[in-house]
């Protein structure tokens, strides 16, 4: 995969990530081959339906030119570089198609999976070479948003995380890999937590779903665009860093962390349970209707360059 | 404080936050007037050495020149328009203060707090008309930061909110009211809540403190700066919004939820407790050493100008 070389990646599930990930490779390197195997009725008329609207800022007849569908699984994976499975999520789906890839595809592929959910250790199982396999979770849209989590079982190689990290690279992505699967990943465990605290603050009747979303557009948003929280609060604390922080604010923190649960079991902040789930949902509907992602996207796009910038200066 | 018209600001304690709250009100409003009152020695020089560097995109002599010290708390105080405390975290201290404030500033100027955790309910008891005094809580540095909470007590008068709320809108700010008091108030909350996820995720070796802040700024990060966490919710659920995204992934997100709890449980993620406070900071002192904070400052005034773009837009 040298610069300048055609490298194929083969898509086998074509929902909205699977689109989403068909569009980065085509728009971020101008000599890949994306070929697309699902098995929907309606197929090219689906993708031409809805990938143009992920070709931004470049050729688009250029980029439908190097894509393409396959009829079988076989056609799609046998001269694949990459193989990216973006299928139902089902278990006994996953076991049983990558035995199938594993026979048609090359043997320098890649393997990965995009499961939000279904670890590769258990989708391995039936791989004659499980080391091959590790998920690469996107953090939605793929084709706007650059963080990929690498999640290898213990079974995968450091050659195929080391090979993952480095394609996604050449992409200008930041795939991050983690040290061990854990259940989420940890964009969603850390996104989920603070969602449970926003779900409390509202339930409670501190503040409402708009404002509290202003609040995070106007302070935690902007700051962790360029700082994430261990970097915000080790400059927060001086010269001691994120220890000095400690010190002084520890205290503060901990209290909150007690609030926090008192509120998440006084308010029974649980999926299911309560009344919270309502109580946000309607807020949200009330404030939102129906959020214009196209604009979100742009702006979001705007945002990354500024945090690019900064990205090509340090390094 | 109409257009045109010089608006005092007396700023009573001139740490960091007292410094960059007089800064912004200089930069904001070339017409402003700022007096600062605080009885620690060297006070000309030590603000001399310490606000430059917050004057930014500005005339910092024509800034300057509207800078002045008080002698006295009445003279600060008795001129003001706006009287903004940032003393010492200290409920005496706090306590004493406001009665005398009241004796000496005019009686349509607004009485404000930065305290982050000594709520204003507490802080009013000995002032005649309590209410008149509310918490603004900035999200720091406030002269780059857009949030401030507005936290009014029980006692605090809707007017006082919407007057100080329109006071600080008229700077470009985003000025927030919350419904009631509660500890931490919001955005600290919320992001101790994903500090505390973020700490459990390190303590149990699936992620670094480095990679962890990597995977924020690629994702959290900017989608957060243009869509808060309801809103992208809202967004994520299709035509069914945040009510379609809890049925589709409510069972993921209290999965998560549960093994976040476990995880604070299992590595002790209590203040104080376990070892994954010496984990943490050593991984991010050896991660990041010093801060440069004049590059994160840079920075995200840029991400807040793009923020900014699209409000104008959108509003």
């Amino acid at each position: 995969m040298g610069i300048g070389t055609t490298v194929t990646i083969a898509i086998i599930g074509s929902g909205t990530i699977g689109l989403s990930f068909a569009a980065l490779h085509l728009t971020r390197d101008p000599h890949s081959k994306v070929i697309i195997y699902d098995p929907r009725p309606g197929l090219q008329a689906y993708i031409q339906a809805n990938i143009t609207s992920y070709l931004v800022n470049t050729d688009v007849q250029q980029c439908l030119a190097r894509l393409h569908i396959a009829p079988t699984l076989k056609d799609a994976v046998e001269r694949a570089d990459v193989v990216q499975e973006q299928g139902p999520e089902n278990l006994p789906f996953k076991r049983t198609l990558w035995p199938q890839i594993e026979l048609h595809a090359p043997p320098h592929a890649l393997f990965m999976s995009s499961t939000s959910g279904i670890p590769a250790s258990q989708q391995c199982t039936g791989m004659k070479d499980p080391s091959r396999l590790l998920v690469v979770h996107p953090y939605n849209p793929p084709h706007i948003m650059p963080l990929l989590e690498l999640v290898p079982s213990p079974l995968t190689s450091p050659t195929t995380i080391t090979s993952t990290q480095k394609f996604f690279t050449s992409l200008a992505r930041v795939p991050i890999p983690l040290q061990k699967e854990t259940p989420g990943f940890v964009a969603n465990r850390l996104a989920f937590a603070l969602l449970r605290e926003a779900c409390s603050l509202v339930s409670s009747g501190v503040v409402s779903v708009k404002d509290l979303d202003s609040i995070v557009t106007s302070s935690m948003g902007p700051r962790w665009s360029v700082a994430g929280p261990f970097k915000s609060y080790h400059a927060g604390g001086g010269e001691e860093g994120l220890r000095g922080f400690m010190e002084k604010i520890g205290g503060t923190v901990g209290m909150c962390w007690g609030e926090s649960e008192r509120g998440y079991r006084e308010n029974s902040i649980v999926v299911g349970e309560g009344t919270w789930q309502e109580e946000v949902c309607l807020q949200a509907e009330e404030a939102y209707g129906r959020v214009d992602t196209g604009e979100r996207d742009r702006k979001t796009r705007r945002v990354l360059e500024v945090v690019g910038e900064r990205e090509r200066e340090v390094r």
